[in-house]
Parts: structure tokens; sequence; C-alpha cells
């Protein structure tokens, strides 16, 4: 085994240099209770990007450094600084989960030697990884890394929208951008669980593809019947419950104007206060980092959050977390089969040509990081 | 006592046009049960006008009919009239909360007559109204009508944020815009519970008012230091919950980010995904009814919804619905005194030059029907 290995951080300095570099540290020694695993493959998700590069200015790219050594830089304008006061000078590691092999145990876990696992807990951008063995999902032996790279945060968010639904007593969901990864996920899901989604796409071609996979609620919110398709297919479902991954512009607010459009067709009589169901929408992720505009003809009975995996994890019941675990395992080569554009290696993801790329989140799109 | 009554009635017709007149009705015969109640003031809240006036465009208010039997109209502009689809070619009384004499009771209710009572329930711009025992709260000999009329809605809202805040396990309110004659009140409610109260006021002359009646924390929006200012307040009280009667603009989204830079300065390290701490905002008015700017740089763990009375009411325990309405009943001279700016008949709200004075909502100015 190697006696040091690269690990890649980002770092934004005071006066707003962002700044990705590859450190080089010794390989840690496990110790009881921990093992050591050589991340084989990382995905990066939306949610890595944000802190890779924060706020920067992808237009201001730029690779410095040496060839063994190489850096990736940027400028983040001075008005978006305050927004990430709290990172300023620190060097930080990047990358949700990941898989890997162990190579090293403490002296309890050695059964555990040479066998796969899938990780969460940051830092996964990386050669190896110390790592305890609750944050792991041991592979069988036939998964691959690529495989196993991503089922932790897509295949936990699709099913924590469900078991959300269930716990505030909704029986249906509209999601966007449905096409995703998790979308697609979260189509199968529905499916086998026979729950009725909505599925929010992008273009004709996200729908072929979901239509594919069995889904059978699509709107295409690039027509121009979109929001009156979108009231129908909430009026036909009764899905009074969203989860929108774009956050800026008006996607929540179309999606809030739907389910009450959708309600009122119900309603006796006019109420100046809107209709009285319930409509909730979470926002989970922020695509379009810009301003969520609210357009607010959707009366006083509503409420729109943040969703978060981690928090969601930390206050449900622990059988329901171990269930779901239980089932992205048992599943993870069909339900949460995820799909890679590219595999990049630490040194492409700090070339600006590359880094441009899989920064822009198209949806569909993936990119897998191989250390 | 007369044959007949006028009310106060709001139509929008299928082609835009919204017209307010006095309908001149057959005075009712209380059963069982009911009691008939001469009006004699009625508050002009702003969830009225939301009612009376709808989409209208107010620059094109117009007098029409007789001396007698005065009309006013006004154009809705066509693009706003599908918001109000449901009302189209309905008369609608109007008038949420009001106060007067019983003047007819059911041979029940005798007891009743000539008492003086609060009333609650709509269609009280009108110069009778039948009404059940439960909509209204009988007053001591000495209550005006001024002093009765008002001790619903706003009471109540004032009332039911403290509730809220205490079901939520919050332990202090932003409020904004708080030198209403509702901020009033919650000021003088948190003064007695002992709740530290951030008042958001719109000038110099508001905070003064706060200030003369005990307010401790009062930030002015209208100043450069305006979003700062919010931010030491709430760190300085722990306010992670707000309410808000503007609803358009940035109000919420300035609230949010105050809270959340507050619950930064706790935080041991960065995180992407924003402080834990929850950071909860109601909209329960929409004075600006303009879209909602969220600017999100607070984080997921966040909660956005609209408030309404009713709503709350109905999911409240009755016991403390009963609280909330002795606490009214004991205070209303003091907590729960609201002042006018103007008193005007059913006659004058038809006016005009009236109107146009009594829709804009400003903070602190109210106006008083007396039919």
């Amino acid at each position: 085994m190697a006696r040091s290995g690269r690990e890649l951080r980002t770092t934004i300095t005071e006066d707003g240099m962002l700044r990705i570099n590859l450190e080089t540290l010794p390989v840690p020694e496990p110790a009881q209770g921990e093992l050591l695993v050589r991340v084989e493959a990382a995905p990066i998700n939306p949610s890595d990007l944000g802190l890779l590069f924060g706020p920067a200015d992808m237009n201001t790219l730029k690779a410095q450094g040496t060839v063994e050594n190489p850096v990736l830089t940027a400028q983040v304008p001075a008005h978006l600084l305050p927004a990430v006061k709290a990172r300023l000078g620190q060097s930080m590691p990047v990358g949700n989960e990941g898989a890997g092999k162990v190579v090293g145990a403490g002296s309890d876990l050695q059964h555990l030697v040479g066998k796969r696992v899938a990780m969460i807990g940051g830092a996964m951008y990386a050669d190896y990884r110390l790592i305890t063995p609750e944050s792991c999902i041991v592979l069988p032996d036939e998964a691959t890394a690529a495989e196993g790279a991503a089922l932790f945060v897509n295949p936990l968010t699709a099913l924590g929208f469900v078991e959300t639904m269930r716990a505030e007593g909704h029986r249906a969901i509209v999601h966007a951008p449905a096409a995703s990864n998790l979308g697609q996920m979260l189509v199968k899901i529905c499916q086998a669980d026979g729950i009725e989604l909505v599925n929010i796409v992008r273009s004709q071609e996200q729908a072929d593809l979901l239509r594919g996979i069995g889904a059978r609620h699509i709107v295409d919110s690039s027509t121009e019947t979109f929001a009156q398709d979108l009231e129908n297919a909430i009026a036909d479902t009764g899905a009074m419950l969203g989860f929108d991954a774009i956050g800026g512009g008006e996607m929540t607010s179309t999606m809030l104007n739907a389910m009450e459009a959708a309600a009122a067709r119900k309603m006796d009589s006019y109420s100046r206060y809107g209709s009285s169901t319930m409509k909730q929408v979470y926002i989970y992720g922020s695509l379009d980092t810009g301003p969520t505009i609210l357009k607010r003809r959707f009366g006083f009975t509503w409420n729109l959050g943040g969703w978060l995996l981690f928090s969601f994890l930390k206050r449900t019941d622990p059988g329901v977390a171990k269930r779901m675990r239980d089932r992205v395992r048992a599943e993870m080569t069909t339900t949460f089969a995820s799909h890679y554009t590219a595999e990049i290696s630490l040194q492409d993801a700090l070339r600006p040509e590359i880094a441009a790329v899989y920064e822009k989140k198209s949806t569909g799109e993936k990119y897998l990081l191989v250390p």
C-alpha cells in the first residue's frame, strides 16, 4: 500500500480567489472500529458542486500549478463573498459519497478487508478514506465500484420523499426535474409502491425517457400548455406534495398554483383565502441559485420548506432508516442504478475545460470521479 | 324596527366589471338559537378589502347609480380575472366582524335582547345581521360599539401568533409591519407575557409610536442598516419565528436571511447546507400582492407558510381558543383597543374619493363603518 494519498481540496481566500488542489497526505492507520478504504469511484452530485465551486464565476476558471500538482482557480465576485464567509480560508475536502475496496481495518474489523463498500460522509474525492462501518454498505462480491458509488444520496433522497409523503398524510407526489438520476429512481419506487407521481420534465427527450421506464404522468415545462397540463395531472392524481430541485425561478410557485387550481375545482363556493386543501412543496436542491419567485395565487393554506437528506435521516425513526437502506442494497442494480456520462480522474476534475462541463448540472448528465 | 335593511354587496362580472352596491333586504325573523343584531360598527380590515375590491384597478373607481341607491364600479384587468374565477357573477356580502345591539332573538335567547355584542362571521357591512351566540361576545353594558367592533380578527390573530410560537417550540417573534393595530396589540401581549418581540416598522414615526407603548426591539426597514439591525435584534432575542403581513417583495426573505445569519454566528464550522436551526416565517396577509421574492441564502432548514386565523382556530384546542376569547373580553379597552382614523357610513364607503383612501391599507390607519 502507498504511504501517501491525494485528497481534493477547495479553498476560497479572503480576497475572493477559489482554489482547488490535490493535497498529498499520509495514509492513516485504521484504529479499532475503523476501516481504511481505497476510493475507486465517487459521483459528482449537485450537492458536491456547491461546496466545490462555491459562488465562483465559472467564466474565470484557470489552470495553474504543474502537471503533477495541478491547481484550478476562479474568481468569486465580491458581492457573493459574504454568503461563504464561514468557509473563507479553510481548505475543505469534497465528495459526499463513493465506493471502494477496504484495504485496512482495525483489529476488530479484519473480516471486512478485501470487501467493496459504498460510503457516505464527505471527503470521498481522495485516494483513501478512513471511515466507520456505520457509514458503509458492504456490497456483494460481484458489485462494481461504479455500481456502489451513489447508493446513498440519490436513493435515500428518493425513498425519503416517499417516507415524507406517508408521514404527512399525502398520497401522491409532484417532482421536478423528473428526468434526473434521482427522478428515475423515484419513478421506479412509486411504480413498485403504487404511488401516483407527476413528473415535470424539460424536454420531449426527457419525457420519452421517463415513459420508457414506465412513468404515467409526465408534463413538459417547455410547452405552452405546461401550467394547464400540470393542473390536470394534479387533479387526476390528487398530488398536493411537491419536491423541487430547481429552487430558483417559478417552479415552486407553478406547482403551488397548479395544486390550488386543482383543489379549487372541488370547492362549493368562493373563498378569498383560497382553498382549505394543504399544499406542500419542498425545495431540496438549488440547481437555479437565483431568487425563488412566488406568485401567490394559492391562498393561505400552503407551506414551502427546505428538504435536506441529512436532517430527514436525523429525525426519522431508525427502523424506517434501516428499511430504506435494506431496500437500496437489495435493488442496487435495478431501482437504484445510476448512469454516468463519463468517468474522470482526480486530475481531470481540475482541468478547466472538463470542470466547465461537469459543473453545468444538466439533468440526466452525471460524472463519476475515479481517483 | 324597520322592515328592511341595507347590505353592502360586491360583484365582479364575467366581463371584468367590479360593482359594489347596497342591496335592500327584508329584516329576517330570528329563529330558536338565533339573534338579530342591528350593526352599529364594523372595521374595514385588510382582509375585507381583498373581497370588497378584488383585483380591481383602483384608478378606475367611478360613482354610478343614484344618491339613495349608489353604486361604485371599477375595472378588473383582464389578466387578473382568472384569479377570481370562482366569484364571478356572485353578489357577495362583506365585513368579517362588527358590533351591534341585539334587537331580536329566538324564544330561547330573549335574555340577550338589548345587549351589545361583538360578532364574527362575514356580512357585517349591513344594517342587520342574523347570527348565533357562538359567533358573538356579549359586551359589558358600558362598552361602545366602536370598542366592540374589532374584537375578533386582530386580537385573536395576535394571540394566535403567541399560541403558534408556543406550539412550535419557539421563544420569540419577528413581526412586520409592527405598527399596525394588530402589531400594537402584539407588543402589549408580548410585554405582558414576557416574550421577546422584534418589531419591524417602516418609519421613524412608527418606531416612536411603538417605543411609546413599551416595545423594546424595533428595527426600521426604511434605514440603510435595516438588514444588519434585524440580524442583531434576532441574535439578541433568538427569534426564529416570523409573521409577515406584507407578503409580496422581500420582507419574508429578509427575515429568513437575518435569522440564518444570526444562527450562523453560533456555528462551529461551515456547512454548505446552512445552519441546522429551524427558521419559520408565516405570511398572514398580503398588503403587497406582488410576487414574494426569496433570496435563499438561508440554507435548507427553513419553512415558509400561509397563516390564516380561521384555519388556526379550527385546529386549535377548544380550551386554548376559549382562553384567548376570555382574554380579549377582559382586556378589550386596554390590550385590544383599536384606533380608527375615521368613521364612515355605508353610503360613504361607496364614494370613490373615500374608497380610494381607505383602500390604501396604510399601516396604523383604520376606518370604521357605521351603518
